[in-house]
């Protein structure tokens, strides 16, 4: 009895301190460039409509053949359609999806509160997100690898080009577009893609051979399955996740010999992922 | 006499509001890769003992042959030399310059205080700053394009290998590590480097062959006039500076449907450099 005890036991720790999971492969878009492959998980639980729009262009083949036209160091890489001429069935307007109603259900783990921006800074689904209890809304960080869609000044005026920011965290998107993904493999070849001048047209980059192209973007459920990358992400909730973040907190390795306020930026401690070892 | 007095306004706006400033060539660093080259101005009055070794060593041509080594995704490049068996004549072990006694006569510009790390973050000298007005010290900042020299656990152990920050900003090692420049130009090159693996050999990158070049290193200043680049830095005290600082708070423009909580990420407010017009 007692063995059936401590097997239960450590059944139930194993459970809780799982620290990598598998992202759903429908959730997983995988873009194919030039120089390799990138993995963006979709967060449908926060936009459900630009999740969907953005599945069906890629279903569609809308992205194939486009580049990243917009490209600035230390901010966004921009990908689409600059012409906004190329047909699709999936380009309507779509409604803004910046903040969403507090989820009921679903493990909001803070790790500041306030941080510099937020009331609340913590994880939602694996994603950096931010809360605030009283307007009770949360949200989706602009953390390096955030993925939305670009939009014109209007709120619901979003349709098919996104963007994945690659610098220091743009905070002050927060609440303002519409976030519906990150990148969780691949973010040297973002990293990698040719600059657009800041100063000039807003970075977009005059000649389409100079930029970054999408060969094609495919959803990875669509695929057969040998062809899915073992891709697991590092699970919030899980003991080994808690205890970085903890250790990170107290600094207590040798190295530091400043140990710090406590203090955690959320956009520095973002859930990792890798490929199956 | 209206006119003359009129001219005296002008003249002293003028020079009050002057954007753009040319670093001193003596405290540049010319860094070729085959990529092109990566500029970065030295900080002599923050990290003196750094900043001397590391002109020794380019002028010596340690770093030529070299490369960036470890480069982990989001985290940092550092270069130099990996074996530690290339001979030199500037290799000492460096004294510590994390932090230094409060600047008389050179302004520090606040920017939040506190910001999420230090008591008051603002600009030193054209450089992101921390700084402890009870302590009576101040710092640099690690933001996107931070260079620093890399150090065993001891404090003292710095020699010649140093690393350029490539992700969000690793503020854990304010205070921990002496900052001795920033990169000014070229970080698209240093976001391009091929990265190593973070989970195996702390990142190093195993074979020499797969890592980015140093080709050679060069202070400007020995270079003659006509082989500098026409680079300049934005001026931290410049009315154009410090009203896009401003606009940035209140979010104004139609873009921005939620105006934030007036707040900023120094990291993110990093004067601009540019090649001259």
């Amino acid at each position: 009895m007692r063995i059936f005890v401590l097997l239960a036991l450590l059944v139930s720790t194993t459970v809780f301190s799982k620290e990598w999971r598998t992202p759903d492969p429908d959730n997983l878009v995988y873009l194919h460039l030039e120089s390799g492959i990138v993995v963006i998980e979709l967060a449908p639980f926060m936009a459900p409509r630009h999740t969907e729009q953005f599945k069906a262009l890629v279903r569609e083949g809308f992205y194939n053949g486009l580049d990243f036209y917009r490209v600035i160091e230390g901010f966004v890489a921009q990908g689409g359609d600059v012409s906004e001429k190329k047909a699709s069935a999936h380009k309507g307007k779509l409604k803004a999806e910046f903040v969403r109603p507090l989820f009921e259900g679903a493990p909001f783990s803070v790790l500041e509160s306030p941080d510099l921006f937020a009331p609340q800074a913590g994880y939602l689904r694996g994603f950096a997100a931010g809360r605030d209890p009283e307007a009770k809304v949360e949200w989706l960080l602009h953390c390096p690898g955030t993925v939305a869609m670009a939009r014109d000044n209007e709120a619901d005026s979003g349709t098919t080009d996104f963007y994945i920011t690659l610098g220091q965290a743009p905070r002050h998107l927060d609440r303002n577009m519409s976030v519906f993904g990150r990148v969780i493999y691949g973010m040297p070849l973002i990293q990698a893609l040719p600059r657009g001048n800041p100063e000039i047209n807003s970075g977009v980059i005059d000649d389409p051979k100079e930029r970054g192209k999408i060969l094609k973007a495919v959803v990875a459920g669509d695929l057969p399955k040998e062809k899915h990358l073992a891709i697991e992400v590092q699970e919030q909730e899980s003991d080994a996740f808690k205890k970085k973040l903890a250790q990170a907190r107290t600094m207590e390795s040798p190295f530091f010999h400043y140990k710090g306020n406590g203090k955690l930026d959320i956009c520095y401690h973002l859930p990792k992922s890798r490929l199956q070892p």
